[in-house]
């Protein structure tokens, strides 16, 4: 009988594996290094290696297998296809039918990692019970996943999701990664937080507990001075709220999901953060009073696993 | 043989009728006026006698129906469930299942006007080829339809598509219907393109032949101004197109569709408008050069009928 799923999430410092049982428990996870070296070529080698091994430590045979799913950082086409993982070395490849080859022949299914964190959080997060979801995911970066009746949605050219890059201040002079100004990413995620902090230090007599360490603020000091009311970092994290909450509002407006997950570093804020952003949630979705409730992330950095495993019952 | 379908656009003002080939051709084509009296009770039972009598007048079985489509006014939830419909006098009602019972039982799907409209371009309009794809009309307000894998998105709540109301002017002070402020539909709607010449003219001393004019200045008097280099006229052309370049770049980066199909009445403009609209969703994508392509609807005010037919074909 197969019973057994695979999940990996391929990311720039380390591969997350896990096993899970069709049901969505989770028999044992574990990690390998991402080997970058020679464009990246040994990553899905060492997965299936790696796998192959920890199948025969569970007693698991190829036949329980009902495939495996994998996420990767970077944009995969409707047909598998990945121009680009700039983290990985990666360039023109098919993972998933890469993976199938180094795993027996086992279906294999590949997408975003954004969108299969979501997918995660939907079949065993703080997404269980909603078919209709984005996840926001407020790191380093910000990254989004949109999942459409229980299905990653990762659109056209592999941009669906891609709300970090939104722009929502046109006036921005610095630039963001991706090429253009003013994207949603400088100023929602903790990197942008911590930016937004010592810009309304330097552009302000606000008096604020973060100036004395101007050079070393982390996102969770502003986040941790505005919960004690600290008046400068409560400004940033308005700042934050009132553009997170605009792109959410155009979230909804475009696709009306049923449930916004917000996960990341900086979802550790829990309540504070999640009221600051519905503040503004609502205030620009006046045209009704139905709209998507907003939760937190549960899966934390397992997210990708769970998702990647759920991706291939489908 | 069942290669017969029928749609149907209920309007505030008339009820457009359509008989089609499975394959997308018109047979005929029709309307009826909107009898609003007693919260609109009469409006289906109008629409399904005179469908009857049309039939009998083309010879057309009632065997040969694969069924009918219905776009109606209104926000349509996933279960066929219309809470309103402000225009018609509608309220707690399901018209699908009322048509199907005043049709002979033959099946009947619902679903918003705008997104039925989206359908019909991608079935035989300026979306003919794509399966991904949003639609925007421009007309005295701003409606959106979105069509993911050939299927209408009517999202959670019923409100997928409606980009009109996404607030793109945080500081604007006049209320848009919809209760909000700053919405897309009050700069990018022919009603606001009138209003952000008027208020440019008021504010500004920009020469412009619309001074003349500026109690009876139409959407199409600024559009032909601006074609012809109205120094005014075009400043209120780049605003528009910069507000709704930027509503694409968010719709892109949410869930990047194939094509933009751009309809209603402002469209008419052709090419100076996608020219114009086309810059500002290149600028802010940036991210990445490829993206959706923008191209103008083509079935006018038939793009309706055309979608609700299509709507049961699935």
């Amino acid at each position: 009988m197969k019973n057994i799923c695979l999940g990996i999430d391929v990311g720039g410092t380390t591969v997350k594996m896990g096993i899970f049982e069709i049901e969505g428990q989770l028999i044992d996870k574990w990690e390998v290094p991402t080997r970058k070296e020679e464009q990246g070529r040994y990553i899905l080698e060492d997965a299936a290696k790696s796998i192959q091994e920890k199948m025969n430590e569970q007693n698991i045979s190829n036949e329980a297998i009902v495939g495996c799913g994998i996420g990767v950082p970077g944009p995969v086409m409707p047909d598998g296809y990945v121009e680009v993982c700039v983290n990985l070395g990666w360039h023109d490849c098919y993972p998933a039918k890469e993976l199938t080859n180094l795993l027996g022949g086992i279906p294999v299914c590949c997408a975003n990692d954004a969108n299969v964190a979501a997918l995660g959080e939907m079949w065993q997060g703080g997404g269980k019970g909603y078919k209709d979801l984005v996840m926001i995911t407020l790191g380093t970066g910000v990254g989004g996943g949109v999942i459409l009746n229980e299905k990653v949605l990762s659109g056209q050219h592999g941009l669906a999701g891609e709300i970090g890059h939104i722009c929502v201040r046109v006036d921005e002079e610095e630039l963001c990664n991706c090429g253009g100004k003013g994207c949603l990413e400088q100023v929602a995620s903790a990197t942008g937080i911590v930016r937004e902090a010592r810009r309304t230090i330097e552009k302000t007599d606000i008096p604020s507990v973060l100036r004395k360490s101007v050079l070393t603020i982390t996102a969770k000091d502003v986040l941790d001075a505005a919960k004690c009311g600290d008046e400068l970092a409560s400004k940033v994290m308005e700042t934050m709220g009132f553009y997170l909450g605009q792109v959410m509002a155009q979230v909804t407006m475009i696709m009306d999901p049923e449930r916004f997950v917000i996960g990341g570093g900086v979802s550790k804020a829990g309540d504070y953060l999640i009221d600051i952003v519905e503040k503004y949630y609502i205030k620009y979705t006046a045209l009704t009073k139905k709209k998507a409730s907003i939760g937190l992330a549960e899966l934390g950095n397992d997210a990708g696993i769970y998702g990647a495993a759920r991706l291939i019952l489908d």
